[in-house]
């Protein structure tokens, strides 16, 4: 007989992580919507076509930048769920909560790639960015707090997974400061992740 | 030998539930869609710029409303098949039903949106969730009926997933009525979920 | 030691089976976008916006129906694919073929739903429906000629399965014919699968 | 106990594959925007609406060939991982950059579909598919090089999987070299992938 409190064990961690896949497969495809294929009458020269295109560079910068950092984060959330053992109504919350900033990235790199010369249009990129990895940060501390965890997993590797997951939104923090005097350009912080993950280890 | 009854055998609930989670990433990913970059011109000020965006807060709400709301779709819907064991021609007929107006959802936010201050956008709206609710717990209720649930399922768990799916076309039901008076600020009557699903437990 | 004949090995059904899901999944989605937000004024009364959105029924309707196509071809899919066991690289090859008109629905349904009082445009629609129903068929034909199917299916099934599949090509071409007298409206043959699907069985 | 070293012991093969299972049917059903519907007004005759119509073919030929592409290259990533039996975070990067130029391909589509008598929009198309392909032979010699394949496969077989993987980089260098007198024709070496498959079997 299954009584009432099975009627929250359909909550598996697999469950999270199919929607997980398809968000993140469907949220960096759809970044490149956010390049626009220039609106040009076809009666241009050859070299005038190459400007108008020369013009959607910043644009595919971002692009790459968004596909990149939304690769990142794809990698830490499995990192995260081969640890993560058991979930609850909370943790699907909270990773609910996740997905829609994830999704929320084409809008975002849209605004910055379109607009990067306004201070405004960076914050709302940089914004974006934090509270997506301060969710993860969160989801990580909520499943070792409540012991969803690999109770196999040492407390030092635990630890190393908790710093890892704090360095994007770190980075996303100077990123914002660094917005009001460089602007766009504050994105380039973002290529010391690697560099930052191999010194912590 | 095969004979000709098993040619519906094809149809477990797992083919379902492929197609359910694809629809709900894709669906909740497109949502962002909805909120749309605003066609400035680039000469515009900071402040300008930031009033333009000022006005997609409508929007962005929604964008997170819809979102939260589909994911609350998709828990249901998984509480749901953790019960229901087998599928038949029918129940595949009621769940491609459900996802037309899952994946109807995006519109919808779309024209809530960018016209909230319209009763019609928002009777479109709550119109749309009220079938998509009303959709799942036919869903339930049939499998239910038909024996295609756990047998191990107890019937004071049957009535209470019942009574859980009742919450989401229940609120849809208010909602609509507001709507004629409040707008687009019916919609925070979908705040109270979680609140009712604690209440009836 | 693996010799050469293995390296198409990998060319297992379940493979197909995914990007037939994935691609399903993403079509029957994107077909909300063919509806489009009406691009209206913010200054109208209740009964311009109400009538704004009235023009959009014949855009809904075909989305609905689109939908439901889609559904029908992809319980099809799942039903050959119960019973075909092995693939080859013709196989794949004409899977590859059928998507790439699935995944053209979305298209022919805004062509549709926007000129349907054109000849033309319900010709478009009802060709690509015709094409991919067409595929379908001889990916079935084929795998039963090769003997890629489960070899414990009984003959009578084998043509029924092969009888079934031929009514969505047989009614493209019906609707095909009745275009040229009633445009659009010729889709209401698409109502009589299910009838059909019976008195054949 | 699990020590440090397990803690990038989630980077299996699987996982890659989901993640590349999903771009690629989001990408290859994106690229149906790439059509565009014609924005006529309402008042066309016949005639007239079907010439608008037959000027969408050059974008309808586009898209079959990148749909037609992009399966090639789905399969060959099949075929790889199918030998792949480990992973590793370098294996990852190059993946994660590879699905950076697949995803970015429904734009490439877009340019040469709508600019297919510019060099420039050639150029781009042909360097996009170009870098996916060396890409992906990158991804394989790296496999090898670092043991991560089945310890089984002869050496023939490893050579094999090699020069497959090389068809479509050296027909994207032909297709640049030829955009320079003929433009969008050079595609039609895309034509003779099959071929040159079954001539180095």
């Amino acid at each position: 007989m299954t009584n009432y409190s099975d009627l929250n064990n359909w909550m598996t961690t697999s469950r999270i992580e199919t929607l997980v896949d398809g968000i993140f497969a469907i949220a960096m495809t759809l970044l490149v919507l956010s390049i626009g294929v220039p609106d040009v009458s076809s009666a241009l020269t050859e070299a005038a076509f190459q400007q108008q295109l020369g013009d959607l560079l910043p644009k595919i910068l971002m692009y790459a930048l968004s596909f990149w950092i939304l690769a990142g984060f794809w990698r830490v959330n499995h990192q995260q769920f081969f640890f993560i053992k058991r979930s609850n109504a909370t943790m699907i919350t909270i990773n609910v909560c996740w997905l829609l900033f994830i999704a929320l990235v084409p809008f975002s790199t849209e605004i910055i790639g379109e607009f990067g010369s306004y201070f405004t249009a960076s914050v709302i990129f940089q914004l974006n960015l934090f509270f997506a990895g301060v969710l993860y940060c969160v989801n990580w501390i909520y499943a070792v707090r409540k012991g969803l965890i690999d109770e196999n997993l040492d407390e030092a590797s635990q630890r190393m997974v908790t710093r890892t997951s704090m360095i994007l939104p770190f980075l996303s923090l100077i990123a914002l400061a660094l917005s009001y005097y460089v602007f766009a350009w504050a994105n380039l912080v973002y290529m010391a992740h690697p560099i930052i993950k191999k010194l912590i280890q």
